[in-house]
């Protein structure tokens, strides 16, 4: 089969790979049928994450169930079906509280043998282990574009907002307006956030969280602070989204968020940083951290987006082959899309 | 000044009683812009909550502050402001752990000797005590009909689906479409519902329901289980709000409701009555219950009313004098209105 | 093997039965150390719950595994494991939310075909399905007559008060002081619970509930509701269990409970039943109902029982070989055992 | 009357100051009875928080009500009472949330004109104001002793554990043994920790949060991780509490905490400084902060001293006449006492 897979810093290559067999009575393989290019991608692309030369990449994808082991239930061979991100064994002391992202025996699509050794997605086909927590069917009325979102950048947006217990009537602010900040942007509004503020530099993302119901705040031709102090008489939101991942982000989030507000950190952060300590414990402040738990999600996504109440059909910009994959990420890595779907 | 009172059931009055006076330093009196009729007045209109006769009811009012004491802080002379149906001392041991509804010094307008001898608002002026938590300014974008909503009505909705723990994804249910229910239809979808299903057998009021954005189910003419099954996958709501206070209603909840759900209990009950607490056990259901807490949840719903996500407004079916109070009963009890506010 | 069958009501006898194969990867088969004659047990012995005559019953049990199929990962053959008095699959919409007692395919250990059909675990050994869910090594330093007690009655002591919301400072009253009661009582004082009150009619249970750091209240010689004023400078407590399972129960712990406070039914009902839901409602009371989640609460329940803070030790009042099951159930139906453990 | 007064870095002085009067309605005048000398004392001691020369310090104190405005209903003339380091107003919109320490009018006993300008408690008589709130009477089997602790350390103690959610069955960890450190240790019990780890450096103090029921482990001598990871199966802690305020304790606490875990940072942190933000993230922490909300637990912590739960009795190591401040600020620096309480 046809497969993405990663080379060198700055370069991937679509080549034949063996496909996949199942090797578990819980395993299930996937025809792929759309996949997606994410932010996660570009830093294998970028070499920040190593993995091994060769090794296919790639981990949000749709497609339709062509084999199942005995132990499979919840989709059947020919079901149109979304899997995500990760796997999670499900019965491992974190699994058991429901913390699926922390699984004791998580292993991530396409991030080499550190995070799994679990071959991507950006293939024909590919081996879905633990396929009774992971895949589930595509509702009838959603896109393979739409669906292709629930297993991670809508999960994603979801998890920022949820974790940080957003209630009906906050005024909510998310830094950087990336497909997971204008997810969490949709997510805030469905959480009843009375305001959203989305902050960022690129025109065509304030213009796009605008859409979607937020008072767009240009990062540097406008003043973030006194916007927010405006929309709040003085006192901060109650809840800021990191979705930037960087030490200024994370500055900015603390300046913004009210006393006894939540800073919720969906944003990447591999290092050591300085962070004002003295303003988050004056203000009582909560850090939230840690990337999405899309699995413990998945149904309320789900039903989000089948309601079109979630809808990230708009952050599709740019629809390739699977065989243009190395023409993708050249062109995503030059910020000139917001979306790719790889279709094989 | 000009005062609605109760005289026996089914006669209220309009009739002269003396201008209030401040008593306590914390103490504001409220010239009344819009004062509403409720489905309580109702109540003690049909003598069924007993008050002494020329006692002033009403308990829904927005106006004007004409006298404040000293310690009052929140509002001041002048200030177009609205109030809650009841106030709380702000320090007892129910207030200090925020929960208004049930402080031990509670009074609300309009209800008698029982219910703290505090007259209604439904006259030219009002005596507000506790001022400080019972009061706030109305934003200068929310007409008079609209803030009224805020500490009674609306607030009430609010709680039905706050005091539930409505999460973006749910299912909910909504049993009985008058004002509260309404109301409650709106706030589960600022919440995040998925998806709302709204019960009565009143096809206006169904019809109004859809327009917040419910599917309608007539309760005799259509088969509400039914419904409820086809829209869950035969699982059961998440929460069902029993928004009637009858016991049939709360039968059918408890049926509506899926494992583990909660079944919200806002409408009145005042005496025993049979439950299927068979059911409610083997489904383990919660039931959560009691009147709202609208001082709690009254800088929320006044940042949804500000930001348009609740919107009363549609409910207001009659404006009328205060001096036509007598026919305003009258037709309120005849259910012609679904809200009538009074203008002194 | 030899196995306890129930015969018809009053009756069960030990007879022979085939042992147990393995059916799925995930199976395990426990050689049976020592098995628990609960409550539960009772309802089966007279009748109440139908069950197939000839079916093995029992469903507390402590052993060691001596086959185990290829996905079986949390224990191993040779382990000694305590399990659950139920299985979940771990992968439904319920399980997935951490609600393994309703999950959709959750069975139940000797209940008979109604309750998924499994054979109990008063026998020689026992088959367990999704056994990575369901059985957990012993710790070294647990007998086997503490760790029976895990899967059921300590757990389900333990989700009466921590589905509850007991906070370290709060006044607790437990009604009915058999050994979920007595259970509960040492959860609420593990919890933090500043005072519990324990109501029963036997005075042995009472003297018990003492030594656990209760305040004994005798049900009819003493006030159960002057106890409760006296102690919560007439507020009411902040929880009450009803470890009963009776509508005078339940209107005891509606009346003894305080306003915004829980009753917590982890007594069973079945059917309907009078509750006054209008003094439930001017209490603002919260109803949490249903019987336990004992997989969620295992490794909490473990580490407790470890560190022996929960102590079911002085529960047991006999141990019986499993020969002599028959005189068990009778001398438990006489009500002059707290807790049996048989051996096979 | 006499006073302990700042009047410069490493210089208190017992003098002569005017007595006060009731400035408002809602004012309270308390005799001292027993004020304590604090860590945070000890900052003004040492310049680092500044204040005016000759402003009386202190904001611990049990004492008597010896005079009160009309709006005070918490407490009466002649009553024993406790009061909290501050005072909070009740009405704002984050007293309405419960979220006392964050008033927007808040201001602290003893910190100068910066905190509200309200003189200390280390004098013979205190103004009090917002007493419905701040002030509460003392159960009669406290001494003056243990109540002093209810509105500061034990408070603070309660909150590192309560804001944190410690379950019953969690294993926490606490960094710093000072007062307030040694009674998070007895919080931490009180909420039902399966297992305590207290870490510091002075054998004393290890040897106490023994007593207290943790497992000490000394920060240098021993190996703090070895000893989580010994105690936890390698997961880490549930939570951990840094009661130090330093950046290498932080470090310290999010190496000890688990995956999905929390650490409670109650220790002062007052600047920019380096936090592992990349470990914080791929273990998906949360950190909490800020000083305690000590009027909210207050209720709580009376609960539990009055019971014995908590007993901070054990902390004092002096007690001394309010004449002799010098000294005992002198012996404090020194670090020869862990708590004293002077007498006036």
């Amino acid at each position: 089969m046809q497969a993405v897979t990663f080379q060198a810093p700055g370069e991937v290559r679509v080549e034949e790979r063996p496909e996949p067999e199942l090797l578990a009575a819980d395993d299930a393989i996937v025809r792929v049928r759309a996949t997606g290019v994410c932010g996660s991608d570009l830093h294998i692309f970028h070499g920040r994450v190593a993995i091994e030369p060769g090794f296919t990449i790639g981990h949000e994808y749709v497609g339709e169930v062509v084999a199942a082991g005995d132990h499979v239930r919840s989709v059947a061979v020919g079901d149109r079906v979304l899997g995500c991100f990760q796997t999670a064994c499900g019965t491992c002391s974190f699994c058991r509280r429901g913390l699926f992202h922390k699984c004791d025996e998580s292993r991530t699509f396409g991030h080499g043998v550190a995070l799994g050794a679990l071959q991507g997605t950006q293939a024909d086909l590919a081996l879905v282990p633990r396929a009774n927590l992971t895949l589930r069917r595509v509702p009838a009325n959603l896109s393979d574009d739409v669906a292709l979102f629930a297993g991670d950048v809508a999960g994603t947006g979801y998890h920022a907002i949820a974790s940080a217990g957003v209630r009906a009537g906050d005024t909510v602010a998310v830094l950087g307006l990336g497909p997971v900040g204008l997810m969490a942007v949709q997510a805030a509004r469905v959480a009843g956030a009375a305001q959203v503020l989305a902050i960022d530099t690129v025109v065509d993302r304030l213009a796009m969280a605008e859409r979607f119901g937020a008072q767009g705040v240009h990062l540097t031709e406008a003043d973030p602070r006194a916007a927010v102090k405006a929309a709040t008489e003085g006192r901060g939101v109650d809840v800021c989204v990191d979705a930037v991942g960087d030490p200024r982000a994370l500055e900015l989030a603390i300046r913004l968020t009210g006393r006894c507000g939540v800073v919720s950190v969906i944003g990447v952060y591999a290092e050591r940083c300085e962070v004002h300590m003295g303003l988050v414990w004056i203000k009582a402040l909560q850090l939230r951290t840690g990337h999405a738990n899309v699995i413990a999600h998945l149904d309320a996504v789900l039903a989000l987006l089948a309601c079109g109440r979630l809808d990230p059909a708009p952050l599709v910009t740019h629809h390739m082959p699977l065989a243009d994959a190395p023409e993708a990420y050249a062109l995503y890595d030059r910020r000139e899309a917001l979306k790719i779907v790889l279709t094989p």
